[in-house]
């Protein structure tokens, strides 16, 4: 497997063509475009082409109007820490509003769709090229219980997301049915080692993983990923929870000490 | 950047050489061993080096043993998911203690120390061939908020943890003080693209990020990546805060109830 920053993409604004800028570097590129290669593409340049920049005075604004669901906040000297499910299901802070490598004064929201512009670029690039290629869109996401963060896949098409090992063996034989490697963020978490955060290359492409590339272009994308609902063990913060429980805890006491035979129709 | 699977590594039986070995099988490897590789260490291999085999059947009490805190616990089918930290500060399901890739009957505990297994490797395998080598030691965790799991660092030498880019500029020349990439779960997440679960190569070789690479090879190890203590807003789970919130709320409400007057030395 081999993996590199692509060269040659220029600054993304407002409306450009990304599928035609990405697909003129790869064509400059000397490494060419294989059959069977992953790009790796920072969300970022996907959220300029579409416009998706405010102002920075709007920031928190911005991020209530992305988030579905607060999970958590902490304050902390000069603001509030918020952990918040975002429109695409994505549980992390600050709803994916970014103010890293974007003009002064504004930051970024995350794209509208990013598995649909995963997508519409993974068919272009395979109609210019006539290889199959697949695409990640990748963000940068902390974590809960490790520090710092790592790239994760917020879009993906043409590509496996999991690498379903049902029905594969372990080296003894038995059964690898517990374990489904998110190959998607593995692959995002890559790109992210070889274009770094500050160099202004926003795709890597990787090569030698064409096991994971796909015929088809529509794939089951990165909205697949997320983890919410009812096999949610972390729905609320540690602090929100047990607020909520002492308050219900509070109630029903005094709910049972107002009536005290505990029959509610006395 | 480019990486591989080491082959001619054979099955590790309890008192293994592991730097021998691998050292032997990085020797035999037609890329040799470069100034600035990374290996990635599967930590299976550590654990079964060290023996550090238990009987099936104790897996439960094993679990219980490796576990430092419980942090949430839910009854499925057939057992139930135990969510804890562990000796080493890693908050994930089972205390990492695991069933794939063992002997039939046997379940295998997380190695005792894997930043210093790190640092006995990248040591005797730098005397060895003379280059500057890191070391990562990679085990398969689950998040929350994502199915599925990807491969994280448990142990680290030789190499940074993080990318500490607080100095460094983004693309615009403004500080990028906030974002702190854990590249050493990357590193361990690319290994097990390259690995693969089920292929018996436990150990991969990543070239080209030697700037990552330190010239000692005592550096902060894995051990600086939990996130744990005040922090930490997912010290609990949500029913399990939710409950005891709950039982605090209605012990309040009861104590205030039996002193009307709210003075409690009344």
């Amino acid at each position: 497997m081999s993996a590199w920053a692509l060269d040659g993409i220029p600054e993304i604004e407002p409306g450009a063509d990304l599928a035609q800028l990405i697909g003129d570097a790869l064509a400059s590129d000397e490494n060419g475009c294989l059959d069977g290669d992953i790009l790796v593409v920072t969300s970022k340049i996907l959220s300029k082409a579409e416009g998706r920049i405010v102002e920075a005075s709007d920031r928190e604004a911005a991020i209530t109007a992305e988030t579905v669901r607060v999970v958590a906040t902490r304050a902390y000297e000069g603001g509030v820490t918020r952990i918040v499910e975002n429109r695409l299901g994505i549980v992390g802070a600050a709803a994916g509003v970014d103010a890293s490598n974007t003009a002064d004064g504004t930051v970024l929201l995350l794209p509208i769709d990013p598995d649909a512009s995963a997508r519409a670029l993974a068919s272009a690039l395979r109609a210019r090229f006539g290889v199959r290629l697949g695409v990640i869109v990748s963000d940068t996401l902390g974590r809960a219980w490790r520090i710092g963060q790592t790239d994760i896949a917020i879009g993906a098409a043409g590509v496996h997301v999991v690498d379903d090992l049902r029905g594969s063996t372990d080296s003894q034989g038995r059964p690898l049915s517990v374990t489904v490697p998110v190959v998607a963020d593995e692959l995002a978490g890559l790109g992210d080692l070889v274009k770094g955060k500050a160099s202004g290359r926003p795709v890597a492409v990787v090569r030698g993983m064409g096991r994971l590339v796909t015929a088809e272009v529509d794939t089951p994308g990165a909205r697949t990923l997320p983890r919410t609902g009812p096999t949610d063990m972390f729905r609320l913060g540690t602090d929100e929870a047990y607020a909520q429980g002492f308050e219900a805890g509070r109630a029903a006491a005094l709910a049972e000490s107002a009536q005290p035979n505990g029959d509610p129709a006395a």
